[in-house]
């Protein structure tokens, strides 16, 4: 028997998802499900970072979630689940918190990137990284594929779980490997700069009619006149196809461009087809979804049931080893 | 229908519990079962912040309760629990982090002093009144009997509850009311200082024979010969002897005192003999319950239950504000 390893990656519920996700990370976590055991937990506690509106996260929650499943995420093939369903959690960062220099803390990339973008300095910002150690940890993860700029906060986990298991002279956590992921494709957003919902410049995967219109039409190109030929390869709009077309319709709308006589507002309407054709599936199950949210709320409930047990047998032998009484199981 | 006001209060296990710790505070929260609706709770939790090994935090919890137990706390007047069978605690730890602005952490008084008395600087102790305060406020206390020294943690209690309650614009927590104790009586060591485990002066609650005696007998005096008289009110035994004798027997040790022929070996013997018969009862019910730890520990379970129950009431609103999926109760 060969045992999978164990994959988990958390999905801070933030809004609708665009397509820059898809490309970025979702794809992958839907081919991740056939290769491990793999635990994807919607980050509701770390969304309290900088969220402060309840219906607003249900919202977020659930979008997400409508999202993955309509996308091709089988909670058959994966353990799908809240972080909220997960008290484990906190208490494994509490626990992590009292082994954790200050002075680490004070380091992070990314609280102070964080911070210098205009977030107020919370604890919960300012102690991300343990809580984050704990999700990883807490299901003895094997791999967590992350981008570059989460390496440091790998490197956190690994230390700390690191120094539980010295601390108590027992392997109690797994050091999980690093798994960086280069990035498959960057997606431009419409203004030519990374696609990210900071920048509003995104195009999100479920939007469609005319909403969908307005921000393909909105992609910005240059001034080359219809007539004249053009570098795809310069191509905001060219970018975005690559993604959507199979090789020989790539070479197709490249010819075009370079032959002239092809416009950009041509090429929008290329994208646009393919954009619909691509999701097409993928949107109408999602309306499917959307009118079983028992369906939706059982594959969370059933998700987050697997991932306590697994949390509660990583968490008894720490409890046991750190002295901590317990005298109930969760359900 | 008056409903009574819910009392809190944490006892950190930190080894054997000392007479000083009985007239500071163990007194006061015994007499307070019968005033209020009084939870206490072993502040495991808390230990670890300090304490990195599990063998002995385990044995200071089992002293921490038989010492309650045998001294008259009373768990059906009372609502007696281990803070770590109640895990809503470090969740509701986690959302207040998020309202918490690291710099309140920074100006902490407790933090400066234990980092200076020579503790290691971690995260746990760092935000260790956020957890404070997560204790306090996830039973909706009206009232949090501390010392002096705690009010500047009370006050970010209440701090807090307010934060909570105005970013959700909804009554989710309840301000507890400041009440400060008077420390009843100053007790001290057997070396004059304040009696403290970290001074090495302290004289056990449940020492006996020649433990007891031994740490009695090394109370300092001055050397005031035996037959002089002596001053009452300046000296260590017979600051000591006042805590355990009644008014007849205080008057008649400080008047033999002043008389003269009486000397400090006869004043601790006293005290040995008033100390012994104090806690006779206390220390034969010790010895019974320590002979039925599945008593003691169905004492914790139900106080667990108990607490998990109210905890819950208060925390359920507060994931629904917050937009937190749970899908489960806890037993």
């Amino acid at each position: 028997m060969t045992k999978k390893k164990t994959i988990l990656s958390g999905i801070q519920p933030s809004g609708k998802l665009h397509i820059g996700n898809y490309f970025g990370a979702m794809r992958q976590h839907i081919k991740m499900q056939e290769e491990g055991d793999a635990f994807y937990f919607l980050a509701n506690y770390h969304s309290l970072t900088s969220l402060n509106d309840g219906d607003l996260l249900k919202e977020y929650t659930t979008d997400v979630v409508l999202d993955y499943l309509a996308l091709g995420l089988d909670p058959d093939k994966c353990t799908f689940f809240a972080q909220s369903d997960v008290p484990q959690t906190t208490e494994l960062a509490w626990i992590l918190g009292c082994l954790t220099p200050v002075s680490l803390m004070e380091k992070g990339v990314s609280y102070k990137d964080k911070i210098a973008n205009g977030l107020s300095p919370n604890i919960g910002l300012f102690s991300y990284p343990i809580l984050q150690a704990a999700d990883i940890l807490i299901y003895h993860s094997n791999l967590v594929p992350v981008g570059e700029d989460q390496k440091q906060n790998i490197e956190i986990s690994r230390d700390l779980a690191g120094k539980l298991n010295r601390a108590y002279d027992e392997e109690l956590l797994r050091i999980p490997e690093e798994y960086i992921v280069k990035s498959v494709a960057t997606v431009p957003g419409i203004d030519g700069r990374k696609m990210s919902k900071s920048y509003d410049n995104t195009i999100n995967i479920f939007a469609e009619g005319k909403d969908l219109k307005k921000r393909v039409m909105a992609i910005q190109t240059d001034s080359t006149a219809l007539e004249d030929p053009k570098d795809p390869e310069t191509c905001n709009v060219y970018s975005l196809i690559k993604l959507f077309a199979d090789k020989d319709k790539q070479k197709e709308v490249a010819d075009k461009y370079r032959a002239g006589g092809y416009g950009y507002g041509h090429a929008k309407k290329e994208l646009l087809g393919l954009i619909e054709e691509y999701f097409a599936d993928a949107r109408s199950k999602r309306k499917e979804l959307a009118n079983d949210m028992s369906y939706v709320n059982d594959v969370l409930r059933e998700g987050g049931i697997k991932a306590r047990e697994r949390a509660e047998e990583v968490m008894e032998p720490i409890r046991s080893a750190t002295g901590l009484f317990r005298s109930f199981q969760y359900p």
